[in-house]
């Protein structure tokens, strides 16, 4: 690995020596930049704290204060240096850039210098650029019917709320990817560098392309502490702190310091280092002078926590310790000296300096703001859904697996989905990406490879395939960035599918909570557009992991994503390949949502035409005619929901008609799982009536669904005839096995569902006891067989639809 | 940070100058520990491949190899490769040590070397050392009715499974904690290391006292590919891997190379200046000389991936590249070539030079095995059952609350257990730990610091107040490593409790099915020794996240909790403190349980005196005689779980006292979720006989959850009564507001169940319409208020129990 060209003559200048570069800042520009800085945490420490009084125009009184002090103080004075100084990089380059908040609990910043560039009075107008508009902005913090504490969606410019630590640089990456021309300033927090997503989303920079990808600029905000303890990074040296960020690949810039004056200098000069070194980088790369992966500036930003707020209260230390975290003074409503220690803070600012009569910001401060959407609140990248483009989505019915008779013929599902994926890239090379953790190949979707490659930035070798600086599919070991990447991809008005093992995507459960939730916020912010789905496709399923064995097992994530708003909320569950392929296309058209599809990669039996799946799918659910004998009237039901249930189902279904040729048996299959839920409660919900229509309202039903048994139930609690739903699906027991005996370990295999049929018709009469006790023998057979030959028995094996 | 004293000495030997040290082992030891290692690969071949022949004694045909081929080639040899080179190091300094296989899936490679140590034999007789017992050992891996193909629980030595990858550090240093002369040897996979827990687990050194705690040693093995690419570490340059490491905090040492003998002797010489470094560090923790935290050595592994095994395939190259991960060469049954080149493959490892005419291991080969339980597979801390010691237990009652009147006094329940937990620590001075991410104060458990500090091996100020090298709570911002932290102590026979904000304990959801999977598997092994439970207490829950808002508000891991095997599995709700206290003690007393405790820190009303409690807690939910008035036969039943519910449903009483006295109400408080469901589904189950003398066979139920209500209908659907129960939980609506509009926002709060109570007993006639207009009316002036005033109303603040 070269470190020739530019970066190596920056990483040349020692990390102390930025400290005697040249200040770059005239007085003038210095007092402006301080007063502008001055302003945003004036504008915090006011929403924290007041309902009144927003200029301090009369003495502080107890009424002015909050009733509940709720906030936090302690990064948010950095998160504005960071803002502001970011600003003039914007207006001395004009370069396009967003804002991260990783501590994004620092709501009181992000929500300020939204406010101070206008964009926050244009977008909600009863918060305008004046006393009153300023009254409204601190009392609606944090207050109820207000607006959250947090970099919440309500906050224009946020793409990243930031409420969970950890997955600002992936974010970072993700909205980075294929936007050559913007720069990610991604503010990292030293508690959240502490976590797993955070540590591994460095490695980000292996995956971004200079030549075709924007910046990130990670900024490490060391401010010492978290809400009750130091944090390791800033309690390592800074040689080892040094190595850590030069081992993740990056060129890391020292700003440390507390005396607002220099550290406006060291800032702005450190700033335009790192920006002349991102030119220099994307320069270099984008004229085919450097091929080689050069390591990224990045700053390292060492201030004191709640900086500039009070530097002790009752005695003990604030500023500088993590005393500073929410709120630094506290009941000032009732404690005088509190109140009166506040009014100094707040004075400190001297607001009647920032602010004219009206309330506005003095005129010479608004000109540090930059301009329209080069403002970061303002910038269509944090708001993706108006640059959101149509993906141009090939014809998914010609990829189809002819069935000429239903369960007879073999297809790996996913692979045949792949073709069609990689025509989708192929038609939008620059709008739509393929993520996974290693995982691609595995669920079969390698097709992709004929049209793209795997991004990757570090050393290639010869002998490597399908690995390119510039690639559209990302593979990296940690599920944590795959979906960070994504939802930053998405956020910023692009399109993607994750592809992953079904029982790891719990790895991301709370990633997900956490963009589920945003998504459904934004539902109701009119000036939010809406974004493309987030699409999961989980495959490497439950049922056939069996040669990873336990540890691989759990269908548990579809339960996971039904807590969530129905509103955004999507399950699906194709049986085969065409209808895999009628999903899929649906679910790229889609709009926030987000899209559980999970589907098989072993080849298996195809059950239905492209025109029947197209059908099929746009119902959700369905009765299918071929596999009932029931002329309208069933004995039973069988419902069916995933690949291998449904199987299972047809089998039986089959030894059914060999064994009680006259019993009346309906298959009832459903792709769109959230269909079985009520109206009122999802809106794909069946009505009563037709859900009666196919499940009647009282005959038996032995449901075989694809993971844990109870989520049928609750699915369909308030159905009328739920008391007669039998459901059998994963109980949690698996191991290291064939197919058949995983389905048997849990009583979902064929021979079990019709012993379930035995038990639940009570017209069989004498028939009944024969067959079951037929049936538990086949199942012991099959068992001794797999045992004896390490294989499923070839009726299991061979078995195909008879009729 | 001082780099002085021995470790310095030893840093300064550059990492290729390890190339050129002495030469440790003699002709013979080399050719021994080369014959152990060859043994070892080929016990590894045979079981991913044959059924019969296992010393081949006849020429391989096709009926010895398998039908299924299964199993991880590619990470076995390095596996091997340490274990046996680790084995020396235990021989010729009696270390106790144990193994933790970060690439859990190369099973092969952990079940070979236990049964080279006759550990194997010992627990599992069929599995004898001789030919037919390695006939039964091949044929079992991976096979039906066998064992899994991962280090999973039915290996002895195991305790990290490593299907789910990223946490093999995590639980090396949770094993090493408070077990001052263990090692403990951690491998990691070099694309494990992409994962973001394992990328945070290095800072494990920063908890890690080497004057208390015993070593970990991390052996970064980078094979260099993952399933389907190469990895990230494998693939920047080495000044940047070992500036990655050296800023994580260790002294690496590079092991790299292909030849076998040559190999040998790096590796040994390297562990020989390894183990030294390590007695180093303890040795000057230990007597005092040094109190500075030092870089802790490891080992960077660098081998081909496959490493023995076939260069190419059909043309392809397999070792050394990613097609060595699984299985080398496939269709070894039908193909003749393929089937050529394994019998040549398995026959380079000579088997006729290492096992006898009997199929046991030449006893010269058996000597380079550690005895006893020094051999790692065999080592007590690996069945931690068999170390466990009870805790001794201050009693609980004595930390109650007063509570003379019910709901009339107020505490904040996880501040009363605080002060049971800081004598718990006070009496457990090596068998507890406490952990959490930065949230112990947060969580109220602050009285711990009386007694003890946070463990803390990074720069401690003056200013500090509660860190220490050593202390036995460990707070760090990564719910994955007190997950993984907890684990490991847990699994080598200690106690401990993990502390969590209940929205972000989804972060560890997927480690926690790896942890209760673990448990449950264990329960049916016979060896294994059972381990004391892992405790959750989760707070600053749903409801009170009022000022963090939405991001912060999610109920949902009782629900993912539930998901898993009802053996393993206890959920608790304790309303209050009393009830919170004998709670916990049970769970302290527990094993082989994840115990999931939700309980609130804010003051809040207490409801039960210490012995109310504690009847209360032993039948696990019951009926409140002294907030009921329904003389056995009520109108209506109230249901409650959870802290905030409860004191919503009692207000609701209240208020139907004051507007409806003659309705007979009943209150039934539930603590053990459990208890709700089928006895037949949990072992805590309620008989159906016992549900319906609570709730009643008939009556309408209005049931009052702390989380998603779809949960009590799952619990509850077989029910007799279940079609008229009502729940009212968490909606997914939250914002940050007052903890009322919280509850008014998701329909919990007390005027909504007094609507619902209205809404379904039919006999209330015409009084029901006006009394739910006037309870709207209330939620509707309740919201006015708490809008404008930014505060709940007085009524709701101050209300308490007026009976």
């Amino acid at each position: 690995m070269s470190r020739e060209g530019l970066s190596t003559a920056a990483a040349e200048v020692p990390v102390a020596a930025v400290r005697t570069a040249t200040e770059p800042l005239g007085e003038q520009d210095l007092r402006a930049l301080d007063a502008y800085w001055r302003a945003a945490n004036y504008l915090a420490v006011g929403q924290i704290y007041l309902m009144d009084n927003p200029l301090l125009r009369e003495p502080l009184a107890a009424e002015h204060i909050k009733p509940r002090l709720l906030g936090h103080w302690g990064t948010t004075p950095g998160l504005n240096f960071c803002w502001t100084h970011l600003n003039r990089v914007i207006r001395d380059r004009e370069r396009k850039m967003i804002f991260m908040a990783g501590p994004g609990h620092g709501g009181p910043a992000v929500v300020a210098q939204a406010y101070l560039e206008g964009t926050y009075s244009e977008l909600v107008p009863n918060v305008g650029q004046d006393v009153d508009g300023l009254r409204a902005l601190f009392r609606q913090f944090s207050f109820p019917g207000g607006i959250p504490s947090h970099a919440a969606p309500e906050v224009p410019g946020s793409i990243h709320e930031g409420g969970e630590l950890g997955y600002v640089l992936s974010h970072a990456y993700g909205a980075a990817f294929d936007n050559p021309d913007l720069v990610v300033a991604a503010v990292v927090g030293d508690g959240e560098a502490e976590t797993g997503p955070l540590a591994t989303g460095w490695h980000g920079n292996k995956f971004l392309d200079p030549a075709t990808d924007g910046a990130v600029l990670p900024i490490l905000h060391l401010n010492g502490y978290k809400i009750a303890n130091p944090t390791i990074l800033a309690r390592i040296p800074d040689d080892e702190l040094t190595a850590l960020l030069t081992g993740y690949g990056y060129h890391p810039y020292l700003v440390a310091g507390d005396d607002p004056a220099a550290m406006h200098q060291l800032m702005a000069a450190t700033l335009d280092l790192v920006f002349d070194e991102i030119a220099a980088i994307q320069r270099a790369a984008r004229t085919g002078a450097g091929t080689e992966r050069l390591p990224w500036p990045m700053i390292v930003l060492r201030t004191p926590k709640g900086w500039t707020g009070p530097a002790t209260v009752d005695g003990r230390q604030v500023e500088g310790s993590y005393r500073a975290h929410q709120v630094p003074i506290s009941e000032c409503r009732t404690n005088d000296a509190h109140r009166a220690q506040l009014e100094t803070w707040l004075r400190s600012y001297r607001p009647d300096e920032l602010f004219d009569e009206a309330g506005r910001l003095q005129p010479d401060l608004g000109l540090l703001a930059p301009r329209g959407d080069l403002r970061m609140s303002a910038s269509p990248h944090a708001n993706g859904g108006l640059l959101l483009r149509d993906l141009r989505l090939p014809d998914f019915r010609e990829y189809a697996v002819a069935v000429d008779k239903p369960a007879t013929t073999s297809a790996e599902a996913t692979r045949v989905l792949g073709a069609w994926l990689r025509d989708v890239i192929a038609r939008n090379p620059d709008n739509f990406r393929l993520v996974g953790p290693d995982e691609t190949a595995s669920n079969r979707l390698d097709a992709v490879y004929e049209v793209t490659d795997k991004a990757w930035q570090a050393e290639i070798y010869p002998s490597d395939d399908t690995l390119a600086p510039h690639g559209r599919v990302i593979e990296v070991l940690s599920e944590h960035q795959c979906q960070g990447f994504l939802e930053g991809y998405l956020l910023t008005g692009r399109h993607g599918l994750f592809n992953c093992y079904e029982a790891f995507i719990h790895i991301v459960d709370s990633m997900f909570n956490q963009h589920a939730k945003w998504l459904r916020t934004t539902n109701g912010i009119p000036w939010r557009r809406p974004v493309a789905s987030l699409n999961y496709l989980l495959s490497s399923h439950v049922w056939r992991q069996d040669h990873n064995g336990f540890s691989h097992q759990d269908p548990g994530f579809i339960d996971h994503v039904a807590n969530k708003k129905a509103e955004v909320i999507r399950v699906y569950l194709p049986p085969d390949a065409n209808t895999l392929l009628s999903v899929a296309d649906h679910c790229l058209r889609s709009r926030q949502y987000v899209n559980v599809v999970v589907a098989g990669k072993q080849p298996a039996p195809q059950f239905l035409t492209m025109e029947q799946a197209v059908a099929h799918c746009t119902r959700g659910l369905g009765i299918w005619d071929w596999a009932s004998n029931d002329d309208g009237d069933p004995d039973v039901v069988f419902g069916c929901c995933g690949d291998v249930p449904t199987l299972e189902v047809l089998a039986a279904v089959d030894l059914l008609r060999q064994h009680l040729p006259d019993l009346k048996v309906r298959v009832v299959n459903v792709v769109d799982l959230m269909r079985l839920q009520d109206e009122r409660e999802h809106p794909h919900g069946l009505p009563e009536a037709e859900f009666d229509t196919l499940f009647t309202p009282d005959k038996p039903v032995i449901f075989a669904y694809h993971g844990y048994p109870w989520l049928i139930h609750r699915l369909t609690y308030r159905r009328r005839n739920h008391t007669n739903f039998h459901v059998r699906g994963y109980k949690e027991n698996g191991t290291t096995t064939t197919p058949f005996d995983m389905v048997m370990l849990n009583d979902l295999d064929r021979y079990h569902l019709v012993m379930d049929v035995v038990d639940r018709v009570p017209s069989l009469g004498s028939r009944a006891a024969a067959l079951r006790q037929h049936m538990a023998d086949a199942r012991l057979a099959a068992r001794a067989y797999t045992r004896e030959h390490g294989l499923d028995t070839p009726e299991v094996r061979d078995w195909t639809w008879p009729y």
